[in-house]
């Protein structure tokens, strides 16, 4: 009986990751950038993105649908550009080896971008945009995704929840990280409503009658059968401006796919046409930008951290005691998650023990 | 009297255009530049932003907020990026010299961008990212703006309306181009609600006590006092993800001040502390992708065509006949407004008709 949810050590939870993705095949290095994806998921509050998204790869690892062993393959390359051929391989290492040649690039060249064909699942976009933060540059990160989100005026689930990550260092601990999909949200979302029972909120999610769907369960059973679709930033129709949520995402659509003659829309179904699994062709799209190129680095920092420090502090909302800027959050959360642990909630306590058993591991998941 | 409306040939206002910016010390080549800028907004129906926007620049160049010769400095410059100091010329003149500048970079290694302080209104953002599709490139435009957005949970009108462009070209004659601010809506639409008396829709305007607004002359009334500021994309708070919008506004803040040690939010009112007018201190970022990089013309377009197609040959909401994709209404109006010639609505005539007063020009604007 699994009763509630449970506070798993970080370190144990990496160390238990890791383990998983080295018993299915993954390199053990390899392993280790799967994990530290997904834990950087976790500690920064994107549960979504995190342990609960471990079972996804092992099983689709399993099916064939993704293979551990990357084969990272360079197709074009100049000074400031790539091409790469992912093969089908874990999405985080292909993402990581991508987004850092993008970085090396800017480093040299001021500017460098990379696009990447045959990837998968890659875990939280802003973990590339952070990686650029890290090493003082300004950092951009884009993928498309299986189709959630239907065009402005239609019901069709055709876009990914094609998510922007920019990331700027600033002056503060805290750097800018924007990290967000072009849907209002995103599809974990309506899980935990479905869990917690509660309805969803109209504006959200569209049915095939073009109407708003706020029962979790209803969507979650439609979105599969392209019943339901997501609808973009700005919700329907025009009114409050539908279609630049559209247009964002079919933004992220082109880059992630047109500059590598790849896979779009309902190519990235995961199934073939008979229904089949099939690998998910992801296209990416990262780039970075070196800050030294046009300002000192510490300038840079101040002037950022000026911008975003007066917002924070600008007139709020009556009966709102705070403003946030772009991942701050998430940021605060990384130095509380460490110290309860991350949180495992029955279901996917299942999911964990089922795995351990398969693999023959031994960790206390349980209670 | 000025019964109504009436259409002017687009030669005819563009020949107009080019005299008045020349009779007010514009150099010929560059008044060009700068009526051209403002047609395509005309042309493209983004009427707020073409003919309407004439008397504000005659009236900036007048009062020295902007100057009608354009210093062009290159202050840093690498093979692929550069920073320009503007010295308050022409917006149009800075933003084509600067993108055209990005253009060539990435034709020549792959990337360009082109960071841009000291310049000031430099009319439609797509302008530029259109210059990118000409020339079979990616591009980018973003420019920050004075202060009209507020933070999420906040009432501060703070962040320009600071729009993205990208553009690219396609195998359709229209191209995609997205041009969007970043807030629900520009100024130049409640100030269209205005003129209708027309009721905004709430969500587009919050007062400073945090509650829509949605007199539209109330709201013309109340910005410039700070008494109410444009929502961004998302609307307010968190429910349909504001933090979005304000979000994106923020990168594009970042984008066109950081990296050019530049001015920001509040900086850009026009008015120093005293009430005294002063030059608006914009930023600019643009930016250009060499596609040929990455996969051939003929293939990036293919794929991006097929992604726009896929998109707008969806199933429809019941009721709505037609799926857009960006900048496909803009492109059909390009067609249409030539036949027609360009609105100028009884206001704007007097405003043009005052201008060629007081430059003794010969138009025939009214009826």
């Amino acid at each position: 009986m699994i009763p509630e949810t449970i506070h798993v050590p970080v370190n144990t939870m990496r160390q238990f990751m890791e383990e998983v993705f080295t018993k299915i095949g993954v390199p053990a290095n390899e392993a280790k950038i799967c994990a530290d994806v997904l834990i950087a998921s976790d500690l920064r509050g994107i549960e979504s993105h995190g342990v609960q998204r471990l079972k996804m790869y092992y099983d689709r690892i399993k099916t064939g649908q993704q293979k551990a062993v990357t084969d990272f393959e360079i197709v074009r390359e100049s000074p400031t550009t790539a091409v790469v051929d992912g093969h089908h391989g874990m999405g985080m290492v292909i993402g990581t080896r991508s987004m850092q040649m993008a970085i090396d690039k800017a480093k040299q060249y001021g500017m460098g971008s990379v696009a990447v064909r045959n990837s998968t699942h890659f875990g939280i976009d802003g973990y590339y945009a952070r990686m650029a933060i890290n090493q003082g540059l300004i950092g951009m990160s884009f993928t498309n995704a299986r189709p959630s989100i239907s065009p402005t005026f239609g019901v069709q689930p055709l876009l990914g929840t094609n998510p922007i990550a920019f990331g700027a260092p600033t002056d503060e601990d805290c750097p800018f990280l924007f990290d967000a999909a072009t849907s209002i949200i995103q599809r974990g979302k309506v899980e935990v409503y479905n869990r917690i029972d509660k309805p969803i909120p109209p504006g959200w999610v569209t049915g095939a009658d073009g109407k708003p769907m706020t029962n979790a369960a209803e969507i979650l059973a439609a979105l599969p059968k392209d019943k339901a679709a997501l609808l973009p930033l700005g919700g329907p129709g025009e009114e409050l401006s539908g279609y630049k949520g559209y247009g964002l995402a079919t933004i992220v659509e082109i880059l992630c796919a047109s500059l590598q003659t790849g896979a779009y829309l309902s190519d990235l179904l995961g199934f073939d046409k008979n229904g089949n699994k099939q690998p998910f062709m992801v296209g990416h799209f990262f780039m970075a930008i070196n800050i030294e190129n046009f300002v000192d680095l510490e300038t840079f920092k101040k002037t950022t951290g000026d911008i975003l420090r007066t917002l924070r502090e600008s007139t709020k909302v009556p009966g709102e005691d705070r403003i946030y800027t772009a991942g701050e959050k998430e940021y605060e959360l990384e130095h509380i998650v460490p110290l309860e642990g991350i949180a495992v909630v029955p279901s996917i306590q299942k999911d964990i023990i089922a795995i351990q058993k398969e693999l023959g591991l031994d960790y206390p998941f349980q209670i």
